[in-house]
């Protein structure tokens, strides 16, 4: 194992990398895009990932690469404010969405945010900020859901480029409720957090093959 | 081949465990998950599976594991009862569903159960407590139907998390009806059973390309 | 090359086997399995090939075979009036169907019926006896059409397990219509032909393709 | 590297052919038939692509060849108005399309047609002469699009087997409109360009899936 480096932050207070747990969030990122492109919900340079490295650090992929042909070089490192450690490259425009939900989700240790075709479509289509999905027992994938009869429940939000902006919005909306297993921006995609990566990754497989259903059920009634 | 060995099942009475069979069954157990996450029809950690060892004893999949990536280790062995045998480790919620339909059901040698969008988006539009899938060519896969004249039918449940409520009405119901292929739990999935592990793949395969025309004759109409 | 040998065909007319045009046929009708299964044109055991191996004899697949994991023991070698040469296996129900083309298609050296969604559900919602797709560019894939205003058609039969009479009523109709690309049999699925293996699986192809884009206009309408 | 090798053009007019960019573009080429029919956009023999070799010269794929499976011999070399150089086969029957569009359209490098069933069944639901896909925030996956309040536009035109009248019709169009980011041809297929290979599978990935989004809304409206 190797030592963790104390590097400087971009806030001028002092913080650590542990190398080795780089090096497995980064393998981790890789192997969720190569799994969720897949699936097709990483469409063209669609979707980002981040893992949470410290009470600080968060590693994040990179703008503008193609998720299911992530490499160790496309894996950024960033305090949650986005401000970069090491690399002239650019994180995802929307990096500040993990950051913010690192600060204000302690248990939250993976963050995966993708572009399924469900999610463009079901968030586009639904009316209200909450989407609820109830009576699937799939629903039980989701952390701490024992019984079909437990809603899982997604935020949504209208699409907008002000990122920061959206991440005060997310912020408040969790102030709020903190019974929201992600959230939905309208005709974009999908956040959904979980406690590790292999927890997260179950709730992505989840939550898409859920509102796949919940596509088929309305186009049935 | 080795020695089947002594057992003491759970309530007492002696059993004897063979291991070539049980390591045949592990290994239809595994491949059957993996074709089965492919066809996306297990989605998350959903699903569970089995195959009958002896007329006391089952080999089952562990709770909480993904049925793409299942590994020996995955399969235990229990009693119908679902009282386990030399493992820390937990058999599915479910497995009591397998134990009697084993029990109730000679003939069985190996259940499927699945949660494809099919089966549980169609159990949930489906009114009454019997999907009869007719007309088609394809219900000749299933074991015993000779004419696409016959229809195929499926018992539908409501979901409930009292499983062994559940297991006594699946009882009740092939006590009263002896002509069933399977059974649909709402917004759950679908368990079938056949005299193989091939001719069960085989009869999922089938009823899941069934389920998925009935949904697109339903939207044609 | 391997001689051609002499057998003796079922009516007691003398034929000839050229074997190194059977193991070609072998091979054909392995991959088109492999690749129309991946295609999910196949499901459970459906489906059924053939090659013509001269103006007497076919290859063709056995019955109760997965298409998509076909080996060279599944090929049998067949007379047009399906009295099989040298095996004790038995051919498709339908592969009388295959004879009977061969037998009236002089042109037609490869058969293949497919079990797609897109031919099961589009067979049972069509009414009337020829289902006729129109303006797709994608109609110049089949052989002899060279623009999109040319209509390809395909006739339509009710399902039946009278095969015999089933291949009177497909005589009946190619004697009356020299310009149909295959057949369909409602809730079952679709037969077409073509000068070569290569040329039939474009045919397959391009219907299974163009039957898909069908039902979805007819969902948009 | 290899020198460039002067060559006679068509016109008479000399021309120099740098092999090294032309193994390239066969490579290039290869490589994005194989992932296009991975996803279901080119079957049959449907589509075909090219790459800017020179200002006078392209690599453009030949007459009926499936696109999954080319190969380097698959690969002709032409100027732009398909007078081909140095082989005996036919080129796509729509290569001067291809050629049309390198002269008028000096950024674009590569450019692909698909024969996808969204780009097949939208092109014929949709009634004007463009279509404007709106509000997806994968609008910015296409070259220059900063916003997913940019809309991205399509031209639509009717089929016809009539290649110069088309590429004509298309020269017309981008001369009004400098804003398009490619065009359908009705029951037919998608033609997009860009500035390069890589941005141009970007652009084909992003506009199927939002052709597909575009569906699927319409569906539930």
């Amino acid at each position: 194992m190797s030592d963790p480096i104390a590097i400087a932050a971009a806030d001028g207070l002092p913080s650590t990398l542990d190398l080795d747990r780089l090096a497995l969030a980064s393998q981790q990122l890789i192997e969720a895009g190569q799994a969720l492109d897949a699936a097709g919900q990483v469409p063209a340079t669609g979707g980002n990932f981040s893992c949470r490295l410290s009470d600080r650090l968060m590693a994040v992929t990179a703008s503008g690469c193609h998720k299911g042909r992530l490499t160790s070089g496309d894996i950024l490192v960033s305090d949650f404010a986005v401000r970069l450690q090491g690399t002239s490259r650019k994180a995802s425009d929307e990096a500040r969405l993990h950051g913010q939900l690192y600060e204000d989700l302690p248990h939250a240790q993976a963050i995966l945010h993708t572009h399924s075709r469900a999610a463009t479509v079901l968030s586009l289509c639904h009316e209200g900020d909450t989407l609820s999905l109830e009576g699937f027992e799939l629903n039980k994938a989701l952390e701490g859901v024992k019984s079909h009869e437990t809603a899982v429940r997604l935020a949504v939000f209208d699409n907008t480029q002000d990122i920061d902006a959206l991440a005060l919005d997310v912020r408040a909306r969790l102030a709020a409720d903190d019974n929201l297993y992600g959230y939905l921006i309208r005709g974009h995609g999908l956040y959904t957090w979980a406690s590790s990566m292999t927890a997260c990754r179950r709730h992505i497989e989840a939550l898409d093959f859920l509102m796949g259903c919940e596509l088929e059920l309305r186009r049935q009634r």
